[in-house]
């Protein structure tokens, strides 16, 4: 597999987005739907709330009756009975009277509104005086007004938050479709790399990337399936990548750094039955020597060796597949980005992206993005870093108090 | 139990977190931390890394070999053996002499950077051509310049994020002591309150709290206990908070929204054994009828019942309480607010803090925070939103065009 391959920009990249599937769905209960993707539409099949209710504990009226009430002219109304929770009120109110309701409670017929405790006080059993004028709808949700039978409320590619979870739940959706969970391979190579168990000799290094690699893919949703390390061996390097394929939905592997490994990597995807190689190499940095290969609909990634590189290559490059595989709607709209100022200068290479790991800090109300020193081997500087900042091509850098933004880490 | 209680700021309430102490701790692997609480301070027992490495493929030199190197005026060095990857080189490099290296192989005694491969050329088997000249340390990672032996690197208190597995992983600590993972238990109150899979009748809605409230302690990193729903009843109420505050390290009963069943949530809270009411109404908005407890040394909180009031009361009032009991040292450094533009002036009582939601919207650069329109009873104004907007009791409002801080939801 010598065939030569261009380095890529990151789009053309992301135009190989669309060439991977999602995955299945199948279905869960809505307690354990959260932060998974949808997978079907949802629509209201009644109104929400499916009657007028209440959002003050206080009085329904007809509000008409309180016009131009005040504290020292309050309004005089007839109390009535009340209306207990849960129940249709068993009386129709009549212009002028006034039925004590709690928050959620349903307002009986001829009410409109509800004026608030605080500003009513009843006169014996049978008065009420209003001190403070309500409009009609005041203090009420109408029926439907959160949703309307019919309506669409979510569709196919929402990522479930709990506010998604309870309005499913509002909607009586005890079951959702979502897509399945990804599994994702995760497989470190490398003569030098040892279990982080056992204590490195001199020129090796313990296995690092596993499992930072498996957090990340724990945080993206996913089920992290881990392999372990395998040596500079082309043989073994070919078996273990086959049976992660065979197992996972994404496999992931990491290290190669070396030149003869990166080879190793090439050859091996290369053999597999039924792949394609899509990227070799990414005009990024960090995250260059990244491949990316398609075995039958499965994405096979080599990222670099450097652990900071690996999380940087999976947070800006890996994520958006993962996403896609996921089923989610919002691929590419990434995360949202924090806005910050530069607090000092920053020197890039025209012709690359550049991805700078920053540090957030106050100061004064204003929210300073800081460079975050040190090599990009250092595990260290990721510890620090609260977030990466993104230098296009065609900048040979940033000035101090610039206003920047964040790709939160 | 008609004991008056003043309503409490916010800061009151926090004060009282400190009343709460840890949860116990257990070790786990470290690829099973992810997301938890770091309960012991971990030291480097070694440099890391233990010897001087190689960050780039290319030729480990003596630095100074290369000085004045260009392309015109190549420096002209002698190539001797490759170094193989995690192992010792079983030579010493001579001055002027040049050695294959890949990223992460450890440079020979006598060699202090590495000449990237594209910045050299082979000559035959035993020359180099150097095009560019290195510093010393250039491009190597010294001994020790991760992290020295002894010292500290993580601390009791410590959100892991991949990047601290990682870390743990570099130091070779395979398990990893951290705080227990809270038990939080969910009960929904209230005669009108029917489970998800039941059609509510007129006057009766569903249990849309106890998903979205589980949604959020997901979330948090904790482990939500559903009790379901308890009728409008005290003696049922009574046995059902008993159980839970048995059973769970937190309790939250929500709804009780309902002047009545307030009354029975303080009722029931007072007649707990060993249990202290702390908290009676809070000057916040959304929020003002939450109420805390301290049962033996639990949490146990009386939650609005409107789901977008108990999501804010969870976000900014229970959220501290959960991390102090999950151990977490950053309690009250909430998470980072996010810099944006005021879309449009808001209106805003004195004398309350209000928190309003709002939706994130980018135009021309700028991101503008809008407020989210719609009655706080309305769970799509939640699903809509993006994050709060904190107004401080002083003021009356806030102008459109003003810089704000939103707290992400």
């Amino acid at each position: 597999m010598n065939q030569f391959f261009r380095v890529r920009s990151l789009e053309e990249v992301f135009a190989l987005i669309d060439e991977f599937p999602c995955l299945a769905d199948e279905e869960v209960p809505v307690q354990d739907a959260c932060l998974r993707t949808l997978a079907q539409t949802i629509k209201a099949c009644e109104d929400i709330p499916g009657f007028r209710r209440s959002t003050m504990d206080g009085y329904a009226v007809a509000a008409r009756a309180t016009y131009g009430a005040s504290d020292s002219n309050p309004a005089w109304l007839g109390l009535t009975g009340g209306v207990a929770m849960g129940e249709v009120p068993d009386f129709t109110l009549n212009y002028g009277q006034a039925a004590r309701i709690s928050t959620g409670g349903m307002l009986p017929e001829g009410a409109d509104s509800v004026v608030m405790i605080e500003h009513a006080d009843p006169v014996g059993e049978d008065a009420l005086e209003v001190y403070k004028s309500v409009a009609p709808m005041q203090h009420v949700i109408e029926r439907g007004e959160d949703f309307a039978a019919d309506e669409t409320i979510l569709t196919p590619g929402t990522l479930i938050r709990p506010q998604e979870a309870g309005l499913a739940a509002a909607l009586g959706v005890s079951r959702l479709k979502v897509f399945k969970r990804p599994r994702v391979g995760i497989l470190s190579t490398g003569d030098e790399v040892v279990p982080i168990d056992q204590t490195p000799g001199m020129g090796e290094i313990r296995d690092i990337n596993s499992y930072t690699l498996a957090g990340l893919v724990q945080e993206a949703g996913a089920e992290p399936v881990l392999y372990g390390i395998v040596k500079d061996d082309e043989q073994a390097l070919f078996r273990a990548v086959e049976k992660g394929v065979k197992e996972t939905d994404m496999l992931m592997i990491s290290g190669g750094s070396s030149v003869g490994v990166r080879d190793f990597t090439i050859d091996t995807f290369a053999r597999l039955e039924n792949t394609e190689m899509k990227v070799h190499g990414i005009s990024i940095s960090p995250g260059k020597p990244t491949i990316l290969a398609k075995s039958g609909r499965k994405p096979v990634w080599g990222l670099p060796g450097h652990v900071v590189s690996a999380m940087v290559v999976f947070k800006i490059v890996v994520m958006p597949f993962l996403k896609k595989i996921q089923g989610r709607s919002d691929i590419l709209t990434a995360n949202l980005k924090i806005p910050a100022v530069l607090s000092r200068n920053i020197v890039s290479a025209q012709g690359r992206r550049d991805f700078i790991r920053i540090r957030f800090r106050k100061k004064e109300n204003t929210l300073f993005a800081e460079p975050v020193l040190g090599k990009s081997g250092l595990i260290r500087t990721m510890v620090h870093a609260h977030g990466l900042l993104e230098i296009s091509e065609n900048l040979e850098g940033i000035e101090k108090n610039t206003r920047v933004e964040i790709i939160p880490l």
